[in-house]
């Protein structure tokens, strides 16, 4: 009785010091977004003083002695076995960010901070002038410290899997590889096939036309509408990069970019960032003012936006519902067909740009700054060498060369922000999509034909029941088991770019 | 040598402080704000959450053992002496807040949050029903818990004189006595003069038509810039009630409220509120991240929206500037001459509504007010008096009677808050901007020309220059006698009052 009372105690004042982080946290993501969204511009620099301190408190408190004590003492077996399921799940997850932070020592985190902020100018400079040389020195850096955070963290086979790690929990090269070999080995004969097919849809009247800010967004919000995006618990603003935040489960930030001579990104955004907004909404109430609130991994929060941005939103189904709302609100769309529109989003083009790339070449891009990142943190490639490396991996993998190096190596901003071990799981993302959309196809009555008579609510409704409602409860693994009854593999993303695309171009796997 | 370092190591240490309670605050503020403006319905419960926790880890730092050794040691008289200004002022105001936060008890701050919290619900009840008698319970225990303050923090004379304090710091009822009384001598001949002059100003138009929302911001955003309100310090939005805050100097939200068939209330409560959010900005920068860097009292703050609002905004030189551009806005002005819209955005009219009320009436009720306030908390008025005494003073001072408690004591929100002692700085800040005003007519040459052609500038500057830079490093005691050469009184404000009306009524003193 005693012990249990005392353990009882421990887990309250545990979960109260949880909910203060959380509370810090959570400010900072709004200011955040704030940041992004509203704030005047030369509020910049007291807002960074702000976050610093918001920042510093949260990790004060993750770092206390209070929360080693309670660790130390809810981490016991006897203790630990006879805790809650949600008690067990956030001492486990709590624990994680507490090794994680005190594993790392400060004067390394310091030094992340200021060479990043260095990096972001150098970025910014060797990208006008298209040279990654003058990005050479600070990325250097960069990787050394990546390199150093690795072996502080810990790691088996390589030190890539400590980077990994930070993003998606669990994930190693060991699983990376079969899975980006397995997509190599089918996604360039599909390429290859559409290119050979002779067959290019006509993609000029996405463009052709003035299609109005607040058209776009009011169809944009009418659609979010139809996915089931709560907008008591939510918004959807104007941003120059798209992105999704916010506050609390209650409390979920989309924006989204809006060109007026482009009748389907800012759509195609809104849906993206609308299924990871969906997936904070969905998250259990019971959750709230906990680290458990949130989405459990990169790759399952960008299986979301992804299901819906592509499985759903570029679907033949979902165009029968609402191609003819979108004509009706841009009658410029008056002369088009379904089959061409459809076609016309679906085009598939080898490109230098990840961000502007199609579902077949995606991955491939991803798939090549996989094998960089790997190389420079395991120390087999340098920095010097990537330009060239670059360049040979788009040919081998797209056919083309990029004429620079803002085309190439210098396009993305994430090296920049000392990032490492992020690109994967936006592959990750695609092939955990394609597996839940296929199990969702059995699970959900006529999920295909709901869609295509505008009721998205069925496929939201399974997603919260099968994902989102356990939040961090469960992580990635165990909830890709429980939903399909199987580990994450390729297979499912790979035949239904084949089904589709096989289907759109006329060809043969 | 090795003192003054000492010396220097605990100002460092004690600013630092200061810096990260500045953080927590304007944290606080920029949630505030959200909360307002932005969030979603749903995200509430928790963000009331996440502004408690900011709150006391603020707390937590004010009243911690490092800022009472820090202040007990700067303020030391051989130790404060060799301080520059700035740190001076900076450990005079933080030393104040300090004596505050630990001569408060915690149980009355934690009573005080509560009792406002059922307040509000039974505020809102109780004026639905327009019944006073179902506040009264609330409104006794708020008294009560104002009066315990009143005890906790210490006074002289009155237990008035420390809630005052709270808010307008070192006014007493001293002074506010023979302010009140030059005001009701004067003020009360001069509302009969207006209403015995049987003029009576048209005021049908203001309200006559349509005024689109986009138009009138557009219009109200042109006169903030012309002001010089900075759009890159700052961001105007719409909300319930207008109001003004912000993160940091480089960051003032204001807000406004837009009726469409209404062309004149949001810009005017644009005006008023830009006049708020231009003393923020124009703070010396050098004070950022300090309890320095805010407006010294709210009085002193009031006069710098009211000298927009209504010196400025509701004066005939800002007119002739001004109403052609009006009118070419609004079409449905153009046969109003400047005569008829300046006398109509000036009519005169004894009505119930504090917040309706004109220039010369809007004192009246906070006399009311005040005497009522002091009554109760000195004791010497019972809480079920207040209807009584509420209506023989509007009959008194105004000659109407309220027919209801909806249209009485019940129509301010202010006692809900738990806010004795607030009303009073109203009046201070119409006081003090007349008599600021008439130095500013005298010291920037031609102002009023200026104004009247539309070059608001000067008048900006002037207010930088003499009252917002030094944020708190001054009292409003000093800065009135500092810009004025004399101390705050009431003749300016009188003799304003009387040149205007007097003009538009054509009545004589």
């Amino acid at each position: 009785m005693q012990t249990s009372m005392t353990t009882q105690a421990s887990v309250q004042a545990f979960q109260a010091l949880v909910n203060e982080i959380h509370d810090l946290n959570a400010t900072q993501s709004l200011l955040g977004w704030d940041l992004e969204v509203m704030m005047p511009a030369k509020g910049a620099p007291l807002r960074a003083k702000q976050l610093a301190t918001l920042a510093k408190f949260s990790h004060n408190l993750m770092t206390s002695n209070e929360m080693q004590e309670h660790l130390r003492n809810l981490r016991q077996p006897g203790v630990y076995d006879r805790l809650d399921t949600m008690s067990q799940a956030l001492v486990r997850e709590v624990g994680r960010a507490y090794d994680k932070s005190v594993k790392t020592p400060i004067e390394l985190l310091q030094e992340m901070v200021e060479t990043t902020a260095e990096a972001h100018n150098s970025w910014v400079t060797a990208r006008a002038n298209k040279q990654f040389k003058q990005f050479e020195p600070v990325l250097r850096k960069i990787i050394s410290l990546n390199q150093r955070l690795a072996d502080a963290l810990g790691y088996e086979d390589s030190p890539y899997n400590a980077l990994l790690d930070e993003y998606e929990p669990g994930l190693t090269v060991k699983q990376l590889d079969p899975l980006f070999a397995k997509l190599k080995s089918e996604l360039l004969p599909l390429l290859k096939g559409i290119q050979n097919s002779g067959y290019v849809p006509d993609t000029e009247f996405l463009k052709k036309g003035f299609f109005p800010k607040e058209k776009q967004l009011a169809f944009a919000e009418m659609v979010l509408r139809d996915m089931g995006f709560d907008f008591e618990s939510g918004r959807l603003d104007l941003s120059a990069h798209p992105f999704s935040s916010g506050s609390s489960t209650h409390d979920v930030r989309l924006t989204t970019r809006v060109d007026e001579h482009d009748v389907f990104s800012a759509l195609s955004s809104s849906m993206h960032e609308g299924g990871h907004g969906m997936y904070e909404q969905g998250i259990s109430p019971a959750l709230n003012r906990t680290l458990l609130a949130e989405g459990t991994s990169l790759g399952i929060h960008e299986s979301q936006s992804r299901m819906w941005e592509n499985q759903v939103g570029r679907s033949k189904a979902f165009w029968q519902a609402y191609f003819p709302k979108l004509q009706e609100t841009f009658p410029e769309l008056a002369q088009v067909t379904l089959d061409q529109f459809y076609h016309a989003i679906n085009r598939v083009q080898s490109s230098f740009i990840r961000v502007e790339s199609d579902e077949v070449t995606y991955n491939l891009h991803i798939l090549l700054r996989y094998e960089l990142e790997k190389a420079l943190i395991e120390g087999q490639m340098k920095v010097d060498e990537v330009p060239e490396a670059w360049s040979a991996k788009m040919q081998e993998y797209l056919g083309i060369t990029p004429a620079n190096d803002a085309e190439g190596a210098l396009q993305d901003i994430h090296w920049s922000h000392g990032s490492f071990g992020y690109f994967p799981t936006y592959t990750l993302g695609n092939l955990y999509s394609a597996q839940f959309f296929n199990t969702a196809k059995k699970q959900v009555p006529n999920l295909e034909k709901s869609i295509s008579q505008g009721q998205l609510l069925p496929l939201k409704s399974w997603l919260n029941q099968e994902i989102h409602v356990v939040g961090k409860m469960e992580n990635a693994e165990t909830i890709v088991q429980r939903v399909t009854g199987e580990p994450l593999n390729a297979t499912y993303f790979v035949d239904y770019l084949w089904g589709k695309y096989g289907e759109i171009f006329s060809i043969k796997r």
